[in-house]
């Protein structure tokens, strides 16, 4: 190979100098630079490497910033970030104080739209198109690129729906590789497929039908086709429509073929693709595996039991009632708000439904728990997973915002489990029939305890546990975050000093025990995984206040700022919420 | 006419008996029932005109409720109830303590889903239709009926697009009038118009690329037509979809001739349909025309002013702003999702947007509030219409949880103006360049001052304001209810006890202001038209708490359970956050 290209790229300008027939070899040390740091620092790796071509001739044919482009999700673009400016930075990528695993506005002026979540970039990208058209620029092109899982959601619909009937120079391309972080599932996904396949007669068009310029398939990885291809869009004004195809995991043979293990492979061997395996021996079991195993276990004796996760089989461990139980058990894609409804359909006709949805896409189907689930009082077990800090993904995808927003509907149980029992066993409790609603939030990954899978009990509703006692000050915590207070609590000056208590029930809250701990305490610690405001602290305040307890209650949570990407313990650590700030915490109060 | 059919239909089995040939008359019985009853006690009139053939036909042929039936909305379900058993009890639609202005499950077995927000009909009848396949019921049918603006919202394709890869027993049937409350928008508007054209080709069809057995369009007022196409497609097996057309307010020329304004007519004479105007003089104006007229005036010297409503043109007074500047002001259709992020996208172009939703409705965007919004501090500004109690749309349209759902996000300003000069200040204030998006809640219906056309001034960020001086007892409110606390400390025994303090911010809340009030007075009293749970009274607390203030705070608001539909007043004593409530309350505490 000649010199290195790719390091002389210091942003698009720079690849613009080059003559087009040196493009593939931006390609190949693109990607060979995406596998070697990504091997070494992890991070998400199938998405960007499908997409190294058209990320190149997407900053080769318009003229980046000035054109805009948003990236719909954000894991496609490593490339992106390397070629606009971040190659010497792209090792600190997801790390604490480095760059974020997403396109985000105040890291560079190229992130146009800072992503995360999926299906946002249509619309995004058309209100930067419509503005563009206010202000009397008609030239400046506006791309947004979308994978086939992202465009089957509701938004990226209702993105579409609007921009069929403007004059925006909006282009749309759809990267179809057939996958998202699992294979896409639906009925678009099945007409996606064959047109690709030359099944499809083009004019049963679904783009076409909603006033698009619709053009494709193309070979997503032929360099040169998807360069003259857009150059002909480029003077093409309204909005329009390009439909590639790409291979997610493209150029690592192994990332080709296990491409949902893929998608994150953790640490790997760069040049084989092998990934480095840990020893999973005496560790206790994700709070994920807990979640689906004990899915499985109770659904082989309740057959009212079914299973729906919105496009998360693999993360949230569904897969395994997937494969238990086909037919009760649905992957029903990036539809948080149809996985909600569809499990409140279900619920009156007296099935008992397990959603499982991330506490931060959740958010997706505010109205639809409140509307359709709550309002209704259908007793539906939605699993909140990734609920808390969620570490590397950062500030798109931390769960600490759910039991404020759930706290607040009536008819809402909302349950946050310390361990991997207690998890274990409202799973069980719920299922044996409840009259609400329940909210189980548990955080990413492993738990404290290996030895899990003991027989079921049944849990005592709205109970709260004392688990040390002491004279002075109650540290009343909620969920898994309570196991840095029993640390902490090991570990400071005065141990005798300080009660513990963990709250699972969020709501309804254990009035009488709290009755008590205003009563026989000076001061009240409230520790969560969640904002302080409007979280569990904020209920012990209202009971505190509205008793004239006069006790001085300290609420630890996550504070009013969004927290940035890191470590979970580096992000506990910056709202002093980890064991060591705990310590010192305890310590200096007496 | 022979005898009153309609009045010996006490279930659809009494319908069924009837031969065929007898039901348009039944049909035009069942027209000048709904006309008659919902002339003289208002409620929503064109939507169920427009369906009566179709009510019929539906409950004719399938095994209500057997067969269920899921009317997306509700707003189209007059006569539906009228024939399921409601007949004698219409009269009292809408009202406390009477039958709910949308299907309701509580209410009639034949309800099956609850609804009022739209487009969640496919989800809920799929999820009862695989809940009915997996219990091996294979003959039993599902039926959603959608409108065409309904269906253009994500929710409802997402469950277009799972259902399209099912075996369900689904029948989706299309109730295409081109209305929702305001005329249809959007790319699929233009399509389904086509189709019912004639002018497109139909291998063109977006519905049959979603794997649907598709047929129509059909005449939905030609009884034996609907009658004769839901026969054959009950013989089909999996998801079928049926197109009908329709006209809106159908059987009443005025509301034939007017769709928007006979949507909900008010009062009006069931015999030439004219409505009943009241007098408007000496009335304080609406909150939404003060919305409306205001943002035109800031709009004709902020050029860069952009108006944005997901369907409501009308109801929030958009509609003003679309008339005056057509290009800078949009409606969405039923799609709040897209309505944030568009207006994210717009705002990192330097726009300043003015996006209203309904605060009901503002839950179905709340991710995009989050994630697209907040996250990125854009400075949106979200007018939130129809914020607290709303009335007689009961349950499902109370906008009682915004409070709570943004107060938990950072980088949000909140701000509930007490009155007409507020809100328009605030709009004032806003425009000119905030550092943060902000949302302005404010109610229904009328305010409190008629001369409210004053010279704009600026809002100084974050202040509370002391309305009236006391001794004892501060009373805190937020937002319009604060006038209930201003008349009722004018009718009390001991009003010199009594301060009264507005915080329009809720967000940033007033914290110097509040400590002078917790060192002043024996005991708080907050109050807001939100949920207690979460709302402006918990942020006081947590204040009082942290600071160990140790005062009585009493928290006033929506108590935690779901407040159903009567009159506002009505609904604010059965909150006891009314004048009298709040009178007596005041009475008792000295």
């Amino acid at each position: 190979m000649s010199d290195n290209l790719l390091q002389n790229i210091n942003n698009p300008k720079d690849l613009r100098q080059l003559d087009i027939n040196q493009l593939p070899q931006v390609a190949q040390e693109l990607r060979d630079f995406i596998i070697d740091v990504v091997s070494k620092n992890e991070g998400h790796l199938g998405a960007s490497l499908g997409v190294v071509e058209l990320t190149i001739a997407l900053h080769y044919v318009f003229d980046t910033p000035d054109d805009v482009l948003v990236w719909d999700v954000g894991h496609q673009a490593y490339g992106h970030k390397i070629l606009t400016g971040r190659r010497e930075n792209f090792h600190t990528n997801r790390k604490l104080g480095g760059i974020s695993g997403f396109p985000k506005r105040s890291e560079s002026v190229y992130d146009t739209f800072g992503v995360g979540h999926s299906s946002t970039s249509i619309s995004a990208a058309l209100g930067m198109a419509i503005a563009s058209y206010i202000k009397g620029d008609f030239n400046k092109q506006h791309i947004a690129v979308i994978g086939d899982a992202s465009i089957a959601s509701g938004m990226a619909f209702e993105g579409l729906n609007h921009a069929g009937v403007t004059d925006a120079n909006l282009l749309v391309i759809l990267n179809d590789n057939a996958i998202g972080i699992d294979p896409s599932v639906g009925a678009l996904k099945d007409y996606l497929t064959a047109v690709k396949e030359g099944k499809n007669h083009k004019d049963n068009n679904m783009i076409k039908s909603l006033n698009f310029d619709y053009s494709g398939p193309i070979d997503g990885h032929d360099i040169f086709a998807v360069i003259k291809e857009l150059k002909r869009l480029q003077k093409i004004k309204g909005p329009k429509f390009l439909h590639i195809i790409t291979t997610k995991g493209k150029g690592l043979q192994l990332a080709e073929e296990d491409q949902v293990k893929y998608h994150a492979p953790g640490k790997f061997d760069a040049y084989t693709g092998k990934i480095h395996l840990k020893s999973e021996e005496n560790l206790p079991p994700k709070f994920q595996d807990v979640f689906g195993l004990t899915l499985v276990e109770l659904a082989n004796k309740n057959k009212k039991i079914i299973g729906i996760t919105p496009a998360m089989p693999s993360g949230s461990s569904m897969k395994f009632m997937m494969e238990a139980f086909p037919n009760r058990a649905f992957d029903v894609g990036i539809a948080e708000q149809h996985a909600v409804t569809l499990s409140a359909g279900m619920a009156t006709q007296g099935m008992v439904v397990f959603c499982n949805i991330y506490s931060t896409f959740m958010q997706r189907a505010y109205d639809q728990i409140i509307h359709d689930v709550a309002l209704q009082n259908l007793p539906i077990i939605f699993c909140l997973d990734r609920a808390g800090l969620v570490g590397e993904d950062g500030a798109t995808h931390h769960g600490v915002f759910d039991i404020s927003y759930l706290n607040c509907i009536p008819n809402m149980i909302i349950y946050a489990p310390i361990n991997e029992i207690e998890l274990r066993n409202i799973m069980f409790t719920a299922q044996l029939g409840l009259k609400h609603p329940i909210a189980i939030r548990y955080p990413r990954g492993r738990g404290v305890i290996q030895n899990w899978q003991l027989p079921f009990e049944q849990v005592e509703m709205g109970k709260g546990i004392q688990l040390k006692n002491g004279s002075k000050v109650a540290v009343l915590s909620t969920g898994t975050i309570g196991n840095n207070v029993v640390e902490a609590l090991a570990k400071i000056k005065n141990p005798n000093l300080f009660s513990h208590y963990h709250f699972p029930f969020v709501k309804p809250l254990d009035e009488v025990l709290l009755k008590e701990i205003c009563m026989e305490y000076d001061e009240i610690i409230t520790l969560e995984e969640n904002t302080i405001i409007g979280g569990f602290g904020s209920i012990v305040n209202q009971f505190s206040s509205s008793n004239k307890c006069g006790i001085l209650i300290k609420n630890l949570g996550i504070p009013d700022h969004f927290i940035e990407h890191g470590s979970v313990l580096e992000l506990q650590k910056l709202c002093k919420i980890d064991a060591v700030s705990l310590i010192e915490l305890f310590d200096s109060i007496v």
